[in-house]
Formats: C-alpha cells, sequence, structure tokens
C-alpha cells in the first residue's frame, strides 16, 4: 500500500522517532474519494490547532501541497497522516528547533454494515472512563492507550461503539465518534474542554445545523440527558452519521433531526 | 549506536506499528554498567505489571535472555526497552492475538553534573497537571505528552527537575523522577493510584527505607507539605538520588535522611 515518509515512498521510521517514544504528535484519518482528500480543510484546521498546542512548527501549506498528491495517487480509500515531532535526543525535552515528520499511509476504506446507517447503532457501556486534561483535550494526539483500552472492552459483532464518559460520568464520546443528543428539538454535544477529541464531523455538523435553523448546545452533558433524549446519533468523518437506538436496556427512536443530519453527512462525504 | 528490533539488528519500525499510531506500549529505561543491566528484575516487573494492565502478553523470560545479550554488547551506557503492541490493522481494537514487537536502543549514559547530587537541584514549577487515569497510573507506558509539554516549560539551565502535580494540586512527582519528602524523620511519597509512574529506584528506596528503620508513609501529598517538609529529594534509576533545595523561593537544607538515602543509591547503581 502506498506509504511516504516525509514527502517520498517509504515505509518505516527511524527508532529515534518521538512520535514512538512519547506519542509526541498528532493524527488525522482522511477519507479520499476520486482521488480528493475529504474535508481536507477541516482536518487541516484540526492540526494546526494540535501543532499550535504541542508548539509544533508546520508548513502547513506544504503538507496541503502533498497531502493533495498522495491523495491523487491512492485514488480511492483513507489517508491517515501522522505527524510527529521527529528525531531527538533522550529525555522529553522537545528539541529546539525541532523538525517535524510527516508520514502518510494509504489503506483501504473501512467496510462498516450499512445497517450501521439504515437501522442504527447499540453502544457498549464502556468502563474506561477518559481522564482531564485541558491542554491535551480536543486533539487528534497520538495518546490513545484510552481508546485502545476502551475498544478492547467488547470484541462482539453487537456494538458498533463504545460510549465513553468522562471521570465525573459525563456522557463525551464514542471511542471512534463524536455524540449528539437531540431534546425538544434541539441539539446538544459535549463540551471538549477538560477530555475528548473535536471531530471533523461533529464541527462540520455543528455549522450545518446553525443553518437550517437547529438550535444547538455545546456543553456539560450529563448520563441522565442521554438516557432522556429524544434522539442519540455518532458521526466521524470516515462513516457519517449512525443513528444510536441502542445502551443496554435502554432505547432511542431513529428519529427525523438524526436523518436530516445524516443526509447533509452524506452530501458532504459525496460531494 | 546498537539497536535490535525483536531480537534482531535494526534501527526502523513498520509504519503499522500500534507503538507509532496510538502510543500503544510500555518502555524501561535501563543503566548498563560493565556490560550489565542495572536493577534489572526491577525493571522486568514493572514492565510484566504494566503488560498486564494492557493485556499484553509478552514472554518476560526471553526478554530477560535478550535484554541480557543486548547489554552484553553494549558494554556501558544506556538500554532502552520499548515493548509495543506490534502491527496491526487500523483502529483502536487491539488484535487478538497481538505479536508484540521488542525494541531496544543503546544510548551513551546520561552526563549529569555531579553538583546535582552534591549540593542539590532547584525545582521548575510546572503548569502542566497531570490528568488523572487509574487504568493507566504508575506504568511508564508511551502515553508521555503530558512529560513533554512539562519538560518545554523552561530551557534554563537552572533547573534540573519540574515538579508535576495533578489537577488538584496535589504534589506527585518530577517529570523524570519520583519526589520523596522527610518530615520528623518519616519518609513520604506520593500515592500513585491516580496518575505518576512508579519509578524503580522509587520502589528499591522504599524498601531500603524499612530495612534501616525509617517510616515510609504512601498518600496523597499536599503542597503544604511539601512547603513545610524538613528535606524534599528526587530519585530514579539513572542518577540516582538529588537533594531538592528549591523551589522559586523557598528553601529546603540538604538533611541527613538525604544522604543516607543516597549512599543507598549509589551502592545500587555501583553494584
Amino acid at each position: 500500500m502506498l506509504s511516504w515518509v516525509d514527502g517520498r515512498p517509504g515505509d518505516a521510521l527511524a527508532l529515534g522517532d518521538r512520535g514512538l517514544a512519547y506519542g509526541d504528535g498528532l493524527f488525522e484519518t482522511i477519507g479520499v474519494s476520486h482521488g480528493r482528500p475529504r474535508l481536507l480543510e477541516r482536518h487541516l484546521h484540526r492540526l494546526g490547532q494540535g501543532c499550535a498546542r504541542l508548539a509544533l512548527e508546520l508548513d502547513l501549506e506544504l503538507l496541503r501541497a502533498e497531502v493533495l498528491v498522495f491523495c491523487a495517487q491512492l485514488g480511492e480509500g483513507v489517508a491517515k497522516l501522522i505527524i510527529t515531532r521527529g528525531d531527538g535526543p533522550r529525555g522529553y525535552a522537545p528539541p529546539l528547533p525541532a523538525q517535524p515528520r510527516r508520514i502518510l499511509q494509504g489503506a483501504a476504506a473501512a467496510l462498516y454494515p450499512s445497517a450501521h446507517g439504515e437501522r442504527g447503532v447499540r453502544l457498549y457501556p464502556c468502563a474506561t472512563r477518559l481522564a482531564e486534561q485541558p491542554l491535551l483535550a480536543g486533539l487528534k494526539h497520538l495518546n490513545r492507550l484510552e481508546q485502545v483500552l476502551a475498544r478492547g472492552e467488547w470484541q462482539d459483532g453487537q456494538h458498533a461503539e463504545g460510549l465513553l464518559r468522562d471521570q465525573a460520568g459525563r456522557v463525551i464520546e464514542g471511542v471512534y465518534s463524536n455524540l449528539f443528543l437531540v431534546k425538544d428539538g434541539q441539539l446538544l454535544t459535549a463540551e471538549l474542554s477538560r477530555c475528548g477529541v473535536a471531530g471533523v464531523m461533529r464541527a462540520e455538523l455543528m455549522m450545518r445545523a446553525s443553518q437550517i435553523g437547529v438550535a444547538l448546545q455545546v456543553r456539560d452533558l450529563a448520563y441522565s440527558e442521554l438516557l432522556e433524549a429524544d434522539e442519540v446519533l455518532l458521526c466521524n468523518s470516515q462513516y457519517g452519521v449512525w443513528p444510536v437506538v441502542a445502551l443496554q436496556t435502554h432505547r432511542w427512536p431513529v428519529g427525523p433531526l438524526t436523518r436530516k443530519l445524516q443526509a447533509i453527512a452524506r452530501d458532504l462525504l459525496d460531494a
């Protein structure tokens, strides 16, 4: 499969890279269709925010050009982009200046059952709780052991996603998706200033909601609010929107706003 | 410099390794002297605990043999051992069964000024606070962005280490060391069930303290207790013990128990 390291074909990483040593970096998983990256500006925007937070100096214009060429060669599938702080001497101290490393890996698109979108999915109630770290909240960084532990909690095919809550029990997101609730016609999603990943599709749906006149609240969400929601939905930049229909014994219907957002996501991904 | 991947000479990692993708793994930094690893059983014990917590199946006997041969070849310096969950398909789900990867990298021993041990060090007051994640607390895992951010807070040569507190303000550790307080002849160190790294030298000093009749408390430590301590000291498995003499305007003397523990650590590292 196609893979590049710093703009050249390559499938191996130097052992001294800080991405391996400390998870010192960021990533984006970009859908590719007809040789073009989907939602590229959103992905680059989030990456840029992550670089600022981690004090990583990255030439986003150069990167954009590189991603476009890579995706043109890939054609169809997924381009996983990893940015690390590059090589450094031993020790946590970030080298100054650092030479960030760009890694691009192509893969086939994940094949999700169409029933997930049509009939909805069941959430696994993850026991793994997200830690609160405001300095890293919202970023798609390479420190993802919490997601690995959470995703390792279930192996059955009955649960397409897991519910992640924070240490205080608040409802945050899925393991690889963001979560929205619908209550009395309003859209609600968790505030991600303490933990969580601010997804690219979440950002798009937040913007579109206001365009179609749907009120949106971004705030802390109690577990009871999830249970009492009229509709629940998941989103990410690969599959778009899935209705959530079950969590343990609890059931939600697939509602009209979920279907509307699903159609919007589909249009975005087909564009 | 000497480096092995899965027991064979190598200096590159496959891009699909989960250590890079998610920081899905653990590491140990082992001092090597006269071809022999220092405190090897302690390092392997902690690694084994980490593997259990991350559900990583690793043959510790095979690993011990491999580390011994590696260190014999290295002679003098530091052996950095990284264990990752190995390659896997895309996505957080841990492959079952996983094929863990063993990485060994040799380096020269870090050269710390002898004044750090003789006259003591000044702590930098890190603004980065540790998140509370009981599932990962105590482990030396590869998700180390908090340490990277904390160590990036100071560049001057005046501070040999930084003080890390948790989100609630409790005193936890240094960025690459553990911390002990001495108060009324008792030794105190932070309980590490919510965050922090349970260091190999910390474990040794805890055991030796009881052997020399020094009472030890392992519990939450308030910031005021740090300020009111009679002595403060740092330890890790590379440098042994450093007295702490200053934090901002606060001063501590270098006390007798610190010197005693320093001598014990020196003996351990010289053994």
